[in-house]
């Protein structure tokens, strides 16, 4: 190795209001490289199996990885993690932006935050030094006031922040963290973890300059990815409609999950795709730390009902589903409005979709009643139930309250039959793409670490025909059918999840990366050996993500999770009413059948837990435990 | 992929005297790529499990690679297979030399050979032209008058000639295929099923020229590669005194089997080592296709007894120690002739000093006498008795009838108690290495598909301190101790048993390549990619490998072998009598502990088959059977 790699880790423990640094040696580096990989090692190492998410003894880790903040397109995201309060197992969540990179050039790789502190405070980061601040004139501002509060008062223009809004400070199990209002660590509620920690906030600014074992090649992957992404037509798609450009297609092909995912179509989709959205509200493109993709929208409407701000983030994919067809409401900027709310109070949008979704089936099912509403209607297409039932969850105030829970806790707690239109997976309500059009992604969702994930494996329709050739460097042959699942296709979403695993653990933006976008694997391990020095290769990263994989599968069977656990939701094994799909069910034994040859795959027993052979192939041997080596 | 890969493979029915040519698709390469990928799926296509090795039932294959050929030092190797006459099981064997290059300039990557001529035949290749011809004044002759005449008959000075010699001819269980009497398709018996289907030898000619996806990038991977062999410690050390440079450290380290695996030292080692055979015997350096190595030697000595030929190859180490110390014959002429004489009559080195080891033994003990050997005695540092034995082995005279069927059904034929001296694993002779002092390769020699073989895994010592870092792109981490076996140690030699698995796979040389010698991982990726234009990766390579290795686990599994045979021999359970490693032994427990933890780490069942689950992860469905898809 020509070049050693260093970074450093910051453990700050709330409680004492002290902070040490760590510096682990580079051979831990090289075995947990970043991202999934740092925030299963600290979980399992910090033994948080046990502990309540949201009592002190949690620890949360924001961890970039050796590659973040490289001058690459795409080389910008970091993770958050905890036992997270939503799923009551493993937690990881990405974002993008600009926060991963500034931490870097702060000096740290990953912060640990232990304990509570008594009173609401903010970190601040400056250039390697760390203070725990007080933050009470922070608490109740919004994403944005506080965002606006913290560049006055660490005097820091430039400053980046990673904060949570009002529905984290109250505890909503599927609060989020945004920075600069454009990128979300949405999923499994970390908003809630850092408020039960009074932590409002970590600013951080940093000016130091990264060090690259070979900064020639560093620039010349980047050039020669920049080139590429102008013209590599799943990139060039990306930036000129943004995720928005997806729901046309989604919609025609019958599985854009509408009312609650009765259906796969919805008849106002055309109102929340892509034209529509440039011709009404698309204000300019926004960007991240050295992206040439520019995927992200800013939005801007003057409205008396829904004005929408260019300041507040422009509704994803994900978004434009969760609070259009899943809700039945094809007004746009009611969709929009319902984003920025999110945004501002930090709500993750799929989660609270999903939950309003929920709310609105049992409304239209007589679960709930105006009893419940304290008079109002909060039936499907209702724009403007929707944005109230937003506020409430956010505040926790009448039926919010319970909503904050979740739709598995909220249906605990309402009765009445209510599960049966409570849709999640472990706990987390799901990512909007109907499994039966998508059944790697089906599985994906049955598999994930962190429940209802739709980033644990590429959209199986990037992989017909010629498609099929960009997963040939890690070794899949076969053309795999969207929708036809069967030993092919376990392959697919077993290779898949590997493939969009190294963006998890390398914290790189699955639109720059491998295997769909302008990065190929070559490309890829050649950044990765430029910027670290190390001799690594395709073999050795994906060790990494299958090491990260096994780290996060042991920690949610300590938690208690069983096989079954590893499943989908009741409507898909139900058919498909109308549309392309019409029909389509997963058969519940053939998916079982699914589920274990992907446990055999995996290297872990009838139970799903990874053998000790397995273990000891990954250098795992830590986690062995007992006679038989179980665990 | 910007450029596709084209072969041909040439199939051969020597009872019709028909041949045929096929062009299997691109992905069939890039699925089985070579050497020993393209053996197992032949001999598991052609469904060879139950067949007589010796029958015309069974099928030779002779097969390159897709990167055989190129003009980069090392990529000259080619493995030829079957049923083994020797086994019962999975036969492979390589070698290197100028055969499998010529073989593709003439147009082939690989040749199947069924049926059996009625009369002996050779096969003459000559520029895509195929002849079965007549090779009736060829049999009986020594490998060296074959050489010569078919230079003659073809009018080729140039022909390249695999042949066989009258150990072929004569069924003994372990002769071997030769070219250019300094390159053998040793081990495993591959030249009595040539002798069993008439075939004396394949003669090619090729002037062809391959054509490379990046010429520019191929040449300058070569040269960078030739340059850096000139100063690459261990090709240098190899260049100057090639194999033989191994018998003094390996004596000193106290494993250097001697007198039939009793002991780890012999007194006369130094009478073997690199500098008295470069004083007295060495004449000059050879060297194979295109390579800057050049390991070979070439010996001369004007001698009454033990006159030793330039041509005719001189001793590697594993020779100097089968007919040296496990004979405990310290005279180097006598131990040269020995191998003189092997290479000329096509016998493999090791099987026979091994077998001869085992006379001597059951000599000593009693339980061969002058009875079974005509009067003569033949007791342990007889240099004379050696070479009549070998003689009598050659050509199944007297007790060399017997010993020409290998020592596990020698001792079978014997009995007496000789099977107590008869030390083989899965039926072959083992490489000539105590697995006391290597535990890596112990474990190697037990799980081997082909018995005994001491290429399954790199030697354990070069992976001490700073070794350790070579095998970083594969993702190991631990330094290993060479004597102790721990879960790390089995690790090693699973991740090791993958890194020389490369060299099999793609017919490389271990003495040039991965893990330890010249090209690095990264350099053997650019090399395969710019020489085939596909996008791979050490991921997808080493796919192939674990491809490979299932299949010809999964054959023998269905000729019959059990999770019994996975073991070594019955010395190695008892303490290493003196020298550094005195009372050295492996536990039988504690090593089954090994072995099945290896089965887990391969996603093996508790019975070593292959699970469905392994066999859909490799695209191997094809093998899957019956309700279970047990295999």
């Amino acid at each position: 190795m020509a070049h050693g790699y260093n970074g450093k880790i910051l453990v700050v423990d709330l409680t004492t209001e002290t902070h040490e640094v760590r510096e682990p040696e580079e051979r831990w580096y090289r075995t947990y490289f970043g991202g999934t990989g740092i925030v299963a090692e600290t979980l399992l190492t910090e033994d948080l199996t046990k502990v309540d998410p949201l009592g002190p003894e949690n620890v949360m880790v924001f961890a970039c990885s050796v590659v973040t903040g490289a001058p690459i397109s795409g080389f910008n995201r970091y993770s958050v993690g905890a036992r997270s309060p939503l799923t009551g197992g493993f937690a990881r969540t990405e974002a993008a932006g600009f926060f991963g990179p500034e931490l870097k050039f702060a000096g740290f790789d990953a912060i640990l935050v232990r304990g509570a502190a008594k009173a609401p405070v903010y970190l601040w980061i400056n250039d390697g030094q760390v203070e725990v601040r007080d933050a009470s004139d922070l608490w109740g501002l919004d994403n944005w006031e506080t965002l606006e509060q913290l560049r006055e008062s660490t005097g820091e223009k430039k400053v980046r922040v990673l904060s949570i809004g009002p529905a984290g400070e109250n505890l909503v199990s599927y609060a989020c963290l945004q920075n600069d209002l454009e990128h979300f660590n949405g999923r499994t509620g970390m908003g809630a973890v850092m408020g039960s920690k009074n932590l409002k906030a970590i600013a951080v600014r940093g000016t130091g300059k990264l060090t690259f074992a070979d900064p020639e090649k560093v620039k010349e992957i980047a050039s020669w990815h920049r080139e590429r992404i102008k013209v590599h037509p799943p990139n060039v798609g990306l930036g000129k409609f943004g995720t928005p450009g997806l729901v046309q297609g989604v919609n025609a092909s019958g599985f854009l999950p509408t009312r609650n995912f009765k259906e796969g179509q919805f008849e106002g989709a055309e109102k929340l795709a892509a034209d529509n959205y440039h011709d009404t509200i698309f204000h300019s493109r926004g960007t991240c730390w050295h992206c040439t993709v520019a995927c992200k929208r800013k939005v801007e409407l003057e409205d008396a009902n829904y004005p929408l701000d260019k300041r507040f983030g422009g509704a994803e994919y994900e978004t434009l589903a969760a609070f259009g067809s899943m809700l039945a409401i094809d007004n746009l900027p009611a969709v929009n409005y319902a984003n920025q709310l999110c945004n501002l109070l930090g709500l993750d949008t799929i989660s609270t979709g999903c939950t309003v979704a929920f709310a609105m089936e049992c409304f239209e099912k007589g679960i709930l009643t105006e009893e419940d509403t304290g008079g109002r209607s909060i039936g499907f297409g209702d724009a403007e139930a929707m944005i109230w039932l937003i506020r409430q969850i956010a505040a926790r105030e009448g039926i919010g309250d319970v909503l904050s829970l979740g739709v598995k806790r909220a249906a605990e707690k309402i009765g009445r039959g209510s599960e049966r239109y409570a849709f999640h997976i472990k706990g987390q309500e799901l990512g909007l793409h109907d499994g039966r059009g998508k059944t790697g992604m089906g599985l994906g969702f049955a598999l994930g670490a962190t429940g209802g994930d739709h980033i644990e494996t590429p959209h199986d329709v990037a992989f017909q025909g010629e498609g099929i050739s960009k997963l040939f460097p890690m070794g899949l042959f076969d053309p795999v059918d969207p929708v036809k699942t069967d030993a092919a296709k376990v392959r697919f979403f077993y290779i898949g999840q590997k493939a969009w695993g190294i963006n998890n653990l390398l914290g790189l933006c699955n639109f720059c990366s491998v295997p769909i976008h302008a990065l190929t694997f070559t490309r890829l391990v050649e950044a990765v050996q430029a910027i670290t020095g190390w001799d690594t290769s395709l073999y050795e990263i994906v060790l990494g993500v299958e090491r990260a994989n096994v780290m996060s599968r042991v920690f949610n069977n300590r938690c208690g999770f069983t096989p079954d656990d590893d499943t989908v939701i009741r409507r898909w094994f139900e058919k498909m009413p109308a549309g392309p799909l019409k029909g389509m069910r997963f058969d519940p034994e053939t998916f079982r059948g699914w589920i274990e040859l992907y446990y055999e795959m995996s290297g872990w027993d009838k139970d799903g837990r990874p053998t000790r052979g397995k273990l000891v192939e990954l250098g795992l041997d830590w986690l062995t435990e007992g006679e038989e080596g179980r665990v």
